[in-house]
């Protein structure tokens, strides 16, 4: 990268806030998905003014600007694939306020979303989305991705939590969306566009979050079953019984078969699917809301159930599921992970699906998920060194899209599209849709340096020269 | 409008359903805004495919295209304010299906609120956004404006509902955005762009709603106190003792003179504020929620309370909220009420601002609404005869929306901006927020044809030499 654009760069962050050392770009190369791409150069941001300046100083050399949390995304949305300058915001990590009275929190995009979670159940408070890699990733990865996590059924996602933002556009200048009410009709919904837009329109640099009063207690109950098929009518039942769970999880049989002997919690020889629910509110209703749950399930091949009468017992059952993503390995070195949802009435036919197309290819699908929102964690378990495996993996993943977009369900859940599912993105949605939103993004990134190639495919390269300096 | 425009439009949808008519142009030259701009010409869309050709002819003249559900709107959005066309979606008015497994319905645009909210009640389900307007007001409308309603407290406004739409595009072309599950991060959310975009991005043409289970039992009560500061301290107290109710509504002094003697509720006479609070869920928590409410509302000065012990004395409660309305203009004849919202603590400042002005001005403005969630109907009660009046008002709404900002609230809860507001915008939204919203629209709808002139200052005719064939 030229000196001079490092020498500016340093101008506005401070020399000690930039690195072109090979450790800094390595370190910040990568994300979940395991591809790395290395950046030019690694900027620290620490204020909202600085972010407006590196975003200048980037379109006016046409330089590609990659914001960065914590580096845990699942799709590559923060990769540095056309290299360009890391903008890491980690260190703009403050809450700025948790307001009880309007039950409303201010922070930066690098407060990790655990953290925040603790402060404000401190003051009887919740903040609901909890995504698996809530105690490492940012809020601002969360926003930016559309995070989720197992609470869905009941209390939504990230996006239903976001009520303005502070934004830094692609031209530098600095937006305010949305505000600190429920209610707001003020023009477009900014906020939600820029939810879970991989920061391809704008890079978030404050958030304002909903919260609600904290749940006054839950109940944790574990179910083995003898069918998948059992499981899937069971959370149809429950629905149908009008109860809104908490949190409904469920494990498949290959999943089951990796975590045999690791759990804490006994499973039976002929268990082929589990179910882990959760409920939470008021204590009176609590329950009759388990009996009522344990009424309207029995009648789908129940093996064993296990409520938990304490703490240390729900999460006993808890351990049970945080084990499931470290065990897979035991079926073959190499998981390639997706992440898509289907109405949840449908999970039975798509894990049907999902047995077939692992058996026409010969290779083992792991599934678990939110059962209770149809989000499906499909793991395709293989030894990528064996000839002809990644073209395998390749086509067992478009058909795995394919089926869940036949079943009306999504591509992708809660872990965004970034580059890894790009070029799936016409499977779900028609060339008009894609026109639409490419349009938005041309429009407002006319040099398309923000994350340069994400969510569309064949984005091309912001320049026919290429950037800036490149390659360093 | 030329012939030969009239007679492509008859190809399009029939010549039945194209009328240049005075009295069908008349009945679709106004909304709840009293204001009248007289189209050039009615259509009535009766599929996608028929809205979809309309406006690829629309673009083609470069004729505005005013899409209008049942034109109930308080700020203008379905006016035409340049002629054109006005495109009628009400006979779009099929509920297509209400899924019960995947809690979710999905309706043409011009089904009435209502009409949706009885048929999934039906089934035991709960459509909760509930506008004042939803015995007439029609989904598309509640979407394209953003509507909300009193339970927005507990459950959230019209946008928390809608998963995904069907559109045509303001090049005629027909997007699917969003789906049938919760989750989904599939590219940019278009489906929430377009919530509360006021038909300026795109026609609906068909949404999907998500739906709750119904609860199964509610209590009402109505609260008299001594003040508004009495009132506002017992809002903070219920939402500091983290119960959520489904709606607090408040009506203040000068709405309470207003309906003394109409209501069915006797009124104490030194009684300055009420409150009606209602909560819903299981009937066993409901009788301890009502018992903590009493308990933590009683030192805020409590002329009286009456809870509702039968569905008969819950609608006697609802009753003096609905009568406010229409009593009115008892104060003076001429209304121009505003939909303003703040942080919900700042209710009693807010109020406090408006007593200033209604004195500095000599003006009486009347407020109540939804205190739950800051969300303030206020009413400027004048005879707009009197000489000087009309600007007095334009000075009064302008030092109420001054008044909102500062508290860091917002102009429009959920009438959206239309034509009343849009000279208000820059007062909430900084220039450059305006800027990256305008950029989306110019993008997207080059010819300015869809709803032209709404929500932004300013906005230019469609063409120097106006549309084909004005003025008729």
């Amino acid at each position: 990268m030229e000196k001079k654009v490092l020498a500016e760069l340093a101008a506005i962050v401070g020399a000690e806030n930039v690195s072109t050392a090979t450790s800094d770009r390595i370190t910040h190369s990568y994300d979940a998905t395991q591809q790395r791409f290395l950046p030019q150069v690694v900027v620290y941001a620490h204020s909202t003014a600085e972010v407006s300046a590196v975003v200048q100083l980037a379109n006016r050399h046409r330089l590609p600007i990659l914001p960065r949390g914590a580096g845990s995304g699942f799709t590559g949305g923060s990769l540095p694939i056309k290299g360009g300058i890391v903008l890491v915001l980690t260190r703009m990590d403050k809450i700025i306020e948790i307001d009880s009275d309007n039950l409303i929190a201010e922070v930066e995009p690098g407060v990790v979303t655990a953290d925040l979670q603790r402060e404000v159940e401190r003051l009887g408070l919740f903040y609901p989305p909890d995504p698996a890699s809530k105690e490492f990733s940012t809020l601002g990865g969360n926003v930016a991705e559309g995070a989720g996590g197992p609470r869905c059924v009941k209390y939504g996602v990230t996006k239903d939590y976001v009520l303005g933002l502070e934004v830094v556009t692609p031209s530098g200048e600095v937006i305010r969306t949305g505000g600190r009410t429920l209610k707001n009709v003020v023009g477009y919904d900014l906020t939600r566009l820029f939810v879970g837009s991989e920061g391809t329109l704008g890079i978030i640099t404050r958030i304002i979050l909903k919260l609600l009063p904290k749940p006054a207690a839950k109940k944790t109950m574990l179910v083995q079953f003898a069918t998948i098929d059992g499981a899937a009518q069971a959370v149809s039942a429950i629905i149908g019984a009008k109860i809104i769970p908490t949190t409904l999880e469920f494990l498949d049989a290959a999943t089951i078969d990796c975590i045999r002997g690791v759990s804490r919690v006994a499973i039976a020889g002929n268990c082929r699917a589990i179910l882990i629910i959760e409920v939470d509110g008021d204590a009176e209703v609590l329950d009759r809301q388990v009996r009522e749950i344990l009424a309207v399930i029995e009648p789908f091949g129940i093996l064993d159930t296990r409520i938990a009468a304490t703490d240390a017992e729900s999460e006993e059952i808890w351990q049970v599921r945080r084990i499931v993503s470290p065990s897979l390995r035991k079926v073959n070195p190499d998981k390639f992970n997706e992440d898509i949802v289907v109405p949840r009435s449908k999970v039975p036919e798509m894990i049907r699906a999902l047995e077939k197309i692992a058996a026409r290819y010969q290779v083992p699908i792991v599934n678990f998920g939110h059962a209770g929102d149809g989000n499906i964690h499909v793991n395709v378990m293989v030894d990528i060194r064996q000839p002809g495996m990644a073209e395998t993996v390749d086509k067992v993943m478009e058909e795995i899209f394919q089926a869940a977009v036949a079943l009306r369900g999504s591509i992708s859940g809660e872990h965004g599209i970034g580059t890894a599912k790009a070029k799936y993105l016409d499977l779900e949605l028609d060339p008009a849709t894609i026109t639409y939103m490419r349009t938005i993004k041309a429009a407002l990134d006319p040099n398309n340096i923000l994350n340069p190639g994400k969510i569309f495919r064949g984005d091309q390269p912001i320049s026919p020269a290429g950037p800036a300096g490149l390659p360093a």
